[in-house]
């Protein structure tokens, strides 16, 4: 009987196969406290297991080649990293002797703190590295367990499976893609978790959160991905096959006219030039930007550096990190967001301020870089030193006022100078950026001009905090929607006024790499896009078809609108007459 | 030796005396298990306790007379509530008998539960509600420990003294005023506990959060308490005795003045009609507004009704409320604001989202009314009786777009109906209002617009959302600023829209109430303020002096300013020019 699960599409496209189930390992936790001569054996089975668990990875890294070792090998360091942390091989050891727990509640004690820490943070991206961990451990977890009980772990797909489970780790998912794998459904995970990054790199279809997937999927069930939709259709029927058979020749078609795309120009039907830049930090991102013919890096969270250990990086640690980023961008723009940790507990260092009733409203961005100067300085002192390997741009976070730009150009002034006085080579020039996400910034933007060289307008936060809607509050999902009038209107007075200003401005939010959206952004003027380099063909691709100048025009009546659906209304309209080459009004309507 | 310690004012004048300490006190909570044979004898010894506590509330109560009984007998009548509530008791007894733990241990435990209940909530009103919870379990401490040591409590200040605390309670507020005491010098507690609001109906100063006042202040140390400018001068000096006396040579001077205001009309220098409201919850406010000639009730927090017992107020009983609201405010309108539950965990039926991570950006006001339609349409049909008795306006709270007017509009057209089928009097016309305070709504104000009949801005929320700053954090101090610019420029927006569809708009936030704000928002072409009530008499005065005309000219610079620093120039180069009969060039500048 053919029925229908939903899950948030991670990675489009389709996909027909048979199920195989990958049921989550369930781990029985010993709870029971140790005797004194049972802590030293127990410590080594536990350094055993990480050590086969480290053994497990590496054989994994050396069966990859070429593009998938590339775009695989980063992630499977990180997690080979995380088992030589030594902040977590420590805190197991003490659970162990001092706490006399076993090895696996010891394990799932530093799991569950560690998820709680990931968990509170507030940008998805990096709360999903939260799943890394759980992989991790469970792959410890699953080493140890196969030392009591002499069980194999199966975690192997055949040629054309479609994997059932509850997340992936990234390695999984590389060593079932080079097994044929054909898509996954998942029922937890997150969009921005590495394997969904990794499946849409591998062009497999994707989807998370499919709730009872995993219940109601039985073994070898006939099942039709449909991450276009974010569908997954049990036992599909022969209409379900005749779609899937004429999106497989829509996307053969499409793949080749994309890839021609890649060394295109960026222009719009009526031959408007726009710039799209890419969202990057790992080396993969930059190989993908530069593969697609991004205009250069448009975000590059910092935080990334301040997260993946014990302490705070040095400052020859971000120096090393930002020139060979710039170095690899090859003389395109890199832009730089310096700290923007959220108010939330993950920063090795504690600089963070704890418990927060609502850190999404705390001291996040500049205004913790603010309050350590110290700590800010030697991130501007390393940007500065990698500012003479190519053409770096500085971007200040979560900027409120006027007066958090004043202070931070005085502390690049002390760098400057004392980087001088130290005889560095310094860069001639340095364009310092407002980000744009706080409304008060959004509204008073002539006065952030005053103080800024060019402005990013991250709409994620900006959306959040205009509706008073966190984003990542599943019981908010009316409220939070970028095509609210009110909310159009500030980005486009935003917009507006850099363009008044004659300063570059781009939009790095989720919406920039939503073809949905880029109709409207262009109507509002927007010229710079940053996204995930993944999307760049997309959107590259979409603004072929449109007309820049009719949807300028169209823009104040878009802006006048008094409900989102007048909108999606008045858009549609202006599409339909003829603004789209082709008209794809089924796509609009998705908006 | 002279030292100032600061404190937060929450009640301004000046008062000079002999410090009495009050040291908290220390309850030894007695950790062990009972046996069971001690169960019994325990639940008796705590019942014992709580009707001692109730007796010594009900003593304190007939001593009251006239106004103090007024003023003080809602509060008092507040804590025995809470010693007669079901829930708590019977959690008592359950910890006791099921739990075996001693009855101290026990009222410490409900205490913290409790505590962090109130704690987690938004409104910092309604948060303040946890000093009665812990004032009322505190007393029945007290009494426990009597029981058991013998021990007499001291909590009385003699004539001229300057009480030195951590927190005190209303009942005692009230005693040791009667007692001739001057002051109130607490090293924790909140300006909108309970005790604060009677110290500023008593006229009597009192600072809160004067850190380390206990530990270092010693009893008949001379103080003299500085609530206008929030220090406490232990060991004054003949300079500081100087001034004291000058501050109670104008202060008696104004209180003369002020009194004659309470009749007077609001009117500017220049004759511009202003209309002030009082934001009102108890008996007490209502009778302190329509006592200052306040204009109506501009704000009602439904939601007290809500919270102060178990279980879900029935429409009756919300009628009955409503009514009384109504027919005590004698003819002038009420402004009834709709069921504006935060994201906390404190309201007995359980509606609202639990473990938000950002509870102020989550499903707060309308946004859980619209949730739960059936609860929300028993509070509409209560105000939609009472509004047969008087003049009532419903304020929809967090509106973020109009889509949410509609939909409480149908509610409240569905409400008539079916009161109208069962037989009842309706009132012929009711306006609907939107609370302004989150930035689309105030972005987007026109579309509002067309589904108000009035607005009220919020500027307490809206102000934290457009800074994206908690303003109970208090790490935010520098950021969470009223004077923004662009938050000033957004209110004026909203204003203005306001004034061309001709329509009311008031503002009720914490600055309507705070005379240095008075001439910004004349300037800003407000003519509605709602305050607390007893903030009315000195806003009445502030208007007097001020120019109406002359401000509104001077606004567009106002808001052209790049700094908060430049608004506090510009304003005071305004009021300089003469826009103030006798300018008060201080006053102007603490702004």
């Amino acid at each position: 009987m053919r029925y229908v699960l939903t899950g948030t599409p991670a990675a489009r496209g389709m996909a027909l196969g048979r199920a195989r189930l990958v049921q989550p390992s369930i781990y029985t936790v010993d709870t029971r406290l140790l005797e004194n001569e049972e802590i030293g054996p127990e410590i080594e089975r536990l350094h055993k297991a990480i050590d086969t668990a480290r053994q497990e990875l590496r054989e994994l890294r050396s069966k990859l080649h070429g593009a998938l070792a590339r775009e695989v090998g980063d992630f499977i360091d990180a997690h080979s990293l995380l088992l030589d942390d030594d902040e977590l091989l420590r805190g197991l050891d003490e659970l162990i002797s001092v706490g006399h727990y076993t090895a696996s509640a010891a394990l799932k004690m530093q799991r569950d703190r560690l998820a709680a820490v990931f968990d509170a943070m507030n940008d998805p991206y990096l709360k999903s590295r939260g799943e890394d961990i759980d992989q991790v451990i469970g792959r410890v977890m699953s080493v140890l367990q196969q030392q009591s009980s002499r069980e194999e772990r199966k975690l192997a797909a055949r040629v054309g499976e479609i994997v059932v489970s509850d997340t992936v780790a990234p390695a999984d998912m590389a060593s079932m893609a080079g097994q044929g794998m054909l898509g996954v459904v998942a029922s937890a995970g997150s969009v921005y978790s590495h394997s969904a990054i990794l499946a849409r790199s591998f062009n497999l279809p994707m989807l998370v959160g499919t709730r009872d997937a995993l219940a109601t999927i039985n073994d070898d069930d006939l099942v039709l991905i449909d991450a276009e939709n974010g569908d997954v259709i049990v036992h599909p029927t022969a209409q379900d096959l005749a779609r899937y058979r004429q999106w497989q020749r829509q996307a053969a078609q499409e793949g080749r006219r994309l890839a021609a795309l890649a060394s295109a120009p960026t222009l719009t039907r009526d031959g408007a030039h726009m710039r799209l830049f890419a969202n990057a930090e790992i080396a993969s991102d930059v190989a993908q930007a530069r593969a697609r013919g991004a205009d250069g890096i448009g975000l590059y969270r910092s935080e990334f550096l301040f997260l993946r250990q014990r302490g705070l990086p040095s400052e020859d640690e971000q120096f090393v990190a930002y020139r060979d980023l710039v170095l690899g961008m090859g003389g395109l723009p890199v832009t730089i967001r310096t700290l923007d940790l959220g108010a939330d507990k993950a920063d090795a260092a504690g600089l963070t301020i704890r418990g927060e009733e609502n850190p999404a409203l705390g001291v996040r961005g500049v205004r913790l870089s603010l309050r350590y100067p110290d700590v800010f300085s030697v991130q501007l002192r390393a940007i500065l030193r990698a500012a003479c390997y190519g053409p770096i741009r500085i971007l200040v976070p979560m900027v409120t006022h006027m007066g958090e730009m004043v202070a931070v150009r005085a502390l690049i002034k002390k760098a400057r100078e004392a980087l001088s006085r130290e005889g560095h080579e310094l860069p001639e020039r340095l364009d310092i950026g407002a980000m744009i996400e706080v409304p008060a910034a959004a509204i008073g933007v002539t006065s952030i001009l005053q103080k800024a060289d060019f402005l990013s307008i991250g709409t994620n936060d900006l959306a959040q905090y205009v509706l008073a809607a966190d984003r990542n509050n599943d019981a908010l999902e009316g409220i939070y929607d970028p095509l609210q009038p009110a909310f159009l209107r500030l980005i486009a007075h935003v917009i507006a006024a850099a363009r008044r200003a004659r300063k570059p401005v781009s939009l790095c939010g989720e919406i920039a790499g939503d073809t949905a959206f880029t109709p409207l952004l262009v109507a509002m003027g927007l010229e710079e896009f940053s996204m995930h380099p993944g999307q760049l063909l997309q959107v590259r691709d979409k603004l072929t078809v449109l007309d820049c100048k009719a949807l300028r025009q169209a823009a104040p009546k878009l802006f006048r609108a008094h409900t989102r659906d007048e909108v999606e209304a008045h858009l549609l309209t202006v599409l339909a007459h003829g603004v789209i080459g082709e008209c794809d009004t089924d796509e609009v309507g998705a908006l």
